[in-house]
């Protein structure tokens, strides 16, 4: 069983040489691992931006990928580093809910709390569990290690809450579950539950939004309009400019569909 | 024919994880490809950034090349997906100027308008084409699939205005065309045109440039110059400090060579 | 001997295409070359800045590993380019003192300055050594080419001043020399000079610390606090917040440890 990529998610910025060490510890366990980026650019401690993020790219890698994701302000208390194995990935990472979505919505196989001191660098640093405990536990998962390995089953892990809209004869209450890089605000409100005939028009603070447009480009310019993006929930968005910013809202802002 | 390198330069930023996603698909339909970061940092919508970048690099990389670039402010548009294929490389991305340079001075040997739903994933999202189209049909390049199948021959295709010098004898006037990351400013004045004996001083906004230095650090501190940049421009630049903040200059600022 | 990973570092930021040209000079002399990008978001000429990156990751890596590291504020000047051969490793970048901590504290066994045009681009650019120099110097490196056949060995090489702590009978005096991603202050003062059972207590700038945390975890929120960090240095840390902000410090700043 060849299980080779490992994908990195991150708050550590790139600068400080953090991010090296970590691939540094990877390749010298496992030299034909293959790291693949995809962000170091996590807001530091946004612990609910990564499980997003994650939930965004996990399912597009091939089976058996390593998805490595460390946003961690716990570092150094008891809370346990887990792996766990779904249908078809491999998550390593603290936890603290950065893996939600996946225990939300993936088949699970098995949750490991890891404690193998064998697989660990020795004397881990309290303060750099990416680079002594999350990496060489990744590096030797992608040499075939089987996970019994690396500690006994873990006997419950950490959810964030996930907020979930409510549904009346109305219409539908969701709100803003993230902000992405040009400003659009995805919401918790899921395509599959939409019926466009049934639909009155969307609030979202004072603008009215009256129709859901197929693209960004269909919003007229100057404008703040709807879309399904491309996570499959709606989006409050504009034609090339920042919806968060022209809306001035943020994660938690209540978004409204009207019924007619 | 192996062409296994595709380059992603994008406007995405990270931390979103459209990038993962978009690097899942590629890795999912050809475990051999090998894709290189160029960057995800293009400002959001700039096309014209994203066109001036690539041709700063393209040429480096070895023949056969895929460069995947997704600046896609029209996305969901009708505006066509492009495979060009040049004398060296293969182009993948939206027809929307973002290959302006390469159609202006590359050997062109085929322009291919994307078509074929079976190199693409199904049901496209009309929000996401970086990774719903363009990233399926470059990883189906690199496996060698022939352009051909991707569709027919585009008849026309989009290019970004490519403002010009004018010469006369008098002298050469050119203007900014790019602000880099260290604040130089890089000019449309082609080193070629440029004979510097005949050169009595440069003019930008309200300052005096009176040669050109070998190189930054051959400028006095606290001083601004010009140099010959790597890209084979002229550029306004200063020795350790960030031109465009010292001469309030952006996009567009013209630069005035005066002849002897 | 194969030495096929490279690492790089710099502060060029990844929108204007010159990291990506470095890649393709690099993919292009070597296609079996492994790329592993550390940061390219240094500071701009924050040559101090690199090399205590540097030092956070370079000794992770596998043995052979060749480590390009490129902030270069004199580039074009009359600076060496240096390879530099330490026991494990190889380096590769200007004579600007970036290779500090690699020159005071690892083994080194050769230095060389680099001066064969037979390794370089034809006529290199004097303002991007890094695409025109350093990456085919360590594209050949990493095929196996002699270190000596890339010049001689050079005569000196430059150090940055890296600030001693003062040790008295009432305690040590440090300095701040690092601020990171999360805004954690790293010290000077080594953790093997620090006896926990002798600390009085911490002080910087009017904040007093009076214990050593296990993990920034242990730290009271609202409070600022110290621990060992995972680069072996004295940290002034908080929980979940920015310790840089919170103590309005910087490189320079001093750090006093009581002794009882």
């Amino acid at each position: 069983m060849k299980r080779s990529i490992i994908t990195l998610t991150t708050d550590f910025g790139t600068k400080d040489g953090y991010v090296g060490a970590v691939k540094g510890v990877i390749k010298r366990i496992n030299p034909d691992a293959e790291i693949v980026d995809v962000t170091h650019e996590i807001e530091p401690f946004d612990v609910w931006g990564a499980s997003f993020a994650l939930n965004n790219f996990y399912r597009y890698f091939p089976q058996n990928t390593i998805h490595l994701v460390v946003v961690d302000p716990g570092v150094g208390s008891k809370r346990q580093p887990l792996l766990i194995k779904s249908a078809d990935f491999l998550f390593v990472g603290p936890d603290n809910g950065v893996f939600s979505f996946i225990l939300q919505d993936d088949e699970i196989v098995e949750i490991i709390s890891i404690s193998n001191q064998k697989y660990l660098l020795s004397e881990p640093s309290p303060t750099f569990h990416a680079r002594d405990i999350f990496a060489p536990v990744a590096a030797y998962l992608s040499m075939g290690v089987d996970i019994r390995e690396f500690g006994a089953p873990a006997m419950e892990c950490s959810k964030l809450f996930i907020p979930q809209t409510k549904v009346t004869k109305r219409g539908i209450i969701g709100e803003i579950i993230h902000v992405d890089n040009f400003g659009n605000l995805t919401t918790n409100i899921e395509a599959k539950s939409i019926h466009l005939k049934s639909i009155k028009g969307i609030e979202v603070k004072r603008n009215k939004i009256s129709y859901i447009a197929k693209s960004y480009y269909d919003i007229p310019e100057e404008e703040i309009g709807a879309v399904i993006g491309s996570s499959g929930f709606l989006e409050i968005s504009t034609n090339q400019g920042n919806a968060a910013e022209f809306v001035k809202a943020d994660i938690g802002t209540k978004v409204r569909i009207n019924f007619k």
